[in-house]
């Protein structure tokens, strides 16, 4: 009670929700537990998230940071209850220059929002989650949320050129700048992206824009086995210009898009890259021939490019239809995002394949295969308690072939709260130990995000 | 005495030199100051310089990493005596590989050598400091050295995917990973690059690679003015495909270029822009040939475009040879690096030209306009006290007018012992302070590389 009243007068005009049923709608994310929250502050400005901080420290209180609530793995979920500070409200586009190629926004934008306000200006924001129409840019920066552009442009750490946030104790800091390049001091801009919300509060970015590509071109490519696509992936990465995105769709996910009824696919179809070039008016076409004549070489089943707009936007819709498409014709899915280096994509979908048949638990994966990185959907069904048991040894089982193959756990979803208790296996110990005393100078009193990103120190 | 022996039982095989003659050659940078270490240790091994940095701690000695001795600020002079650790004996590319796009190196590998060994896989490693045939990847990564192709492809800290090292006290710490993409852990790995071996001292890379661009194109354009070229520059990077170089070349410079006698120019010219594309043998003329017609809207006095490789490799010669010839001319050169957004390059241009005149000290800049980051080279006389008191009167107006056009002080040699005590005046308090906490989580006994890369403490 009396944190509440402490809260209000600190922010000022800033609305603190405190009613059961508005928590309520600041309980959930995208990995579907619910966490209620014991209040929720709606910052309007980096003052009020600063006065959140203040009043929450002195409380001993947690603070939950929270973009759209889009995450895979509850890195918005109060874990310790305490306090969700909205970011949805500070969504300002403060400045676009063309010149120097920059955005400043604040966290709250929705990362479609900022594109639309770029394309007039011939600019974009290379970053590209799939929910680019619900999530934000601060959710963004604290996943290092990535997408299927990466493979050309890199991922969102290259993206940001300087930081405004609060630390735990409602400081402002003030990190990187405005240009493209610059090495004064240690790199905070790169410490605070991708650490979800643990060493501090984003309250605004200044992004690195890149020039819209004039024109794209997709090619469709099928193939008889998911190792064979992968190969071919392999094989398109290890020569010539790298394409904007090189996506993986294995033999479960052709099955769900027949099941959709949105692409006619031939039966003998197990596996399908998508893959897309861009670049001018001019040089768009002789890209996509080159790309053309690499994949042949790869002896698809089938290779078409697509002939229209219409025909590129109904095949990259099907991709984006995915995700909410599993959530409808399964019970259950846990989600995975794991990344090998690409001349160990074969082994990691025919490892895949053994661990589904093995266990009978049916398994979808598709995902960023020009970056190596799969998203590993298991279906299963959260009543059947034997289920659940035997899913959680596979998981097991596949994080171990992951990193036996020099891979990651996570590529672009983070770590939250779901990857937590697993990411002692791939950190190097010693790495583990710095991180923990990094998490103590930015918060000493362990209030942001507890409980995320990092495993539990060990007692 | 002691120290030596103890040294030299902990480090086993590898190298250690003590004799006066000897130390000498460990003295110099290329600022032109001289610093003697008191010892040099010559690593063959992550072992050897963990016991080196072990037995240091243990004596409370200072330790000096130290790459090549190309570096410009004094990053590698033993500012408080102590022991040199010089990496270039630990010069093994240890893989690469093609489909994962990924070079295992350790940090004495000369840049050239890394770049010659790519080439024939037909891949490249993107950063490109002009120092390429004598610079380690070891010295690009400590002070996140870029170049040219930055304003294309980004800076170093883009393309490093994973960190070995080894803390003050002697631990061998693992970053990152293999993978293009990877968000699990805090990124300790971006937090080492341009750390300027204050914090670790690194002994292997993992470096992304890129496809080595199969054909180049190369336009010069003229112009009557600085503040035309740099208006140019502003006007490039505001649309269109990023070209792979935006080099300018000042009034000075050019009379520079007139005096080496490399390349012929017409009189009326003030202000050389060299640019740059890249693309496949099929897109290459296409892409020039839009950069020309782009640029011909910023009306230079006359638009070149190479005809020949061997124009080519004259263009780029005398670019290279340019820091080489001003310490030829000039008795000495304060040599800065200073950035601006590109919006702000006529101005800064503009400001160079009015101090230059006002102080009566000549200067010649040059640099990577496409990220407005330009090298401004005081010609001064050490022996006439006046003069030297007068230019560090104009560096500090320099920086002012830096700063007040949202500028860094550095945008690829660092800050080392030279820039040192002008940083505080760029860096956000609290993130100084940050910094300053973060030196004492990776070295709380203060030996690596002391007195470089963060304002000293006030005490």
């Amino acid at each position: 009670m009396t944190l509440l009243h402490q809260l209000q007068q600190a922010i000022g005009t800033a609305t603190l929700l405190s009613h059961p049923a508005e928590l309520e709608s600041y309980a959930w994310d995208n990995t579907g537990i619910r966490l209620r929250p014991d209040a929720v502050v709606l910052a309007d400005t980096a003052e009020q998230v600063a006065a959140t901080l203040r009043c929450c420290q002195a409380a001993g209180v947690a603070v939950t940071p929270r973009g759209a609530g889009t995450g895979n793995v509850g890195g918005a979920l109060p874990l310790q209850g305490g306090v969700v500070l909205s970011l949805q409200r500070m969504n300002r586009i403060r400045e676009i220059n063309r010149q120097d190629r920059v955005a400043v926004v604040e966290p709250g934008v929705v990362h479609a929002d900022l594109q639309q306000a770029l394309r007039p200006m011939g600019l974009c924001w290379p970053p590209d989650p799939t929910s680019t129409r619900s999530c934000t840019v601060g959710g963004n920066l604290a996943m290092c949320a990535a997408g299927a552009s990466a493979v050309r442009w890199g991922v969102t750490r290259d993206w940001v050129l300087g930081l405004e946030a609060v630390t735990a104790d409602g400081r402002l800091l003030r990190s990187g700048g405005r240009t493209t390049k610059g090495v004064v001091g240690y790199d905070l801009t790169r410490l605070l992206i991708g650490s979800e919300g643990t060493l501090a509060v984003i309250t605004a970015a200044t992004l690195q824009l890149a020039p819209r590509p004039e024109a794209r071109r997709s090619l469709r490519a099928l193939f008889g086995s998911v190792a064979a696509a992968a190969e071919a992936v392999a094989q398109i990465m290890a020569e010539g210009e790298t394409p904007a995105a090189v996506e993986l769709l294995d033999t479960a996910t052709l099955a769900l898009l027949r099941r959709m009824g949105t692409l006619a696919l031939p039966q003998q179809a197990q596996a399908m890259l998508l893959l897309e070039v861009c670049g001018t008016a001019a040089t768009v076409d002789l890209l996509a021939a080159d790309l053309e004549q690499r994949l042949e070489r790869c002896a698809p089943l089938e290779l078409q490019r697509a002939r229209s707009a219409e025909e590129v936007e109904s095949i990259w819709q099907a991709r984006a239809a995915l995700s909410p498409a599993l959530k409808k014709y399964a019970p259950k899915r846990i989600n995975e995002d794991v990344v090998v280096p690409v001349s160990q994509l074969a082994a990691l979908v025919t490892g895949l394949e053994r661990l589904s048949h093995d266990s009978g638990i049916p398994m979808v994966s598709f995902g960023h295969a020009g970056n190596g990185n799969l998203h590993v959907n298991l279906l299963v069904n959260p009543a059947d308690q034997a289920i659940m048991d035997r899913a959680m040894v596979v998981l097991q089982q596949l994080f171990a072939l992951v990193l036996s193959l020099q891979g990651t756990l996570s590529g672009e979803h983070g770590v939250g709260l779901q990857k937590r208790d697993f990411i002692a296996q791939e950190l190097d110990p010693v790495a583990l130990v710095l991180q923990q005393q990094i998490k103590k100078v930015f918060d000493p009193a362990g209030i942001l995000n507890p409980g995320k990103a990092l495993p539990l120190p060990s007692s």
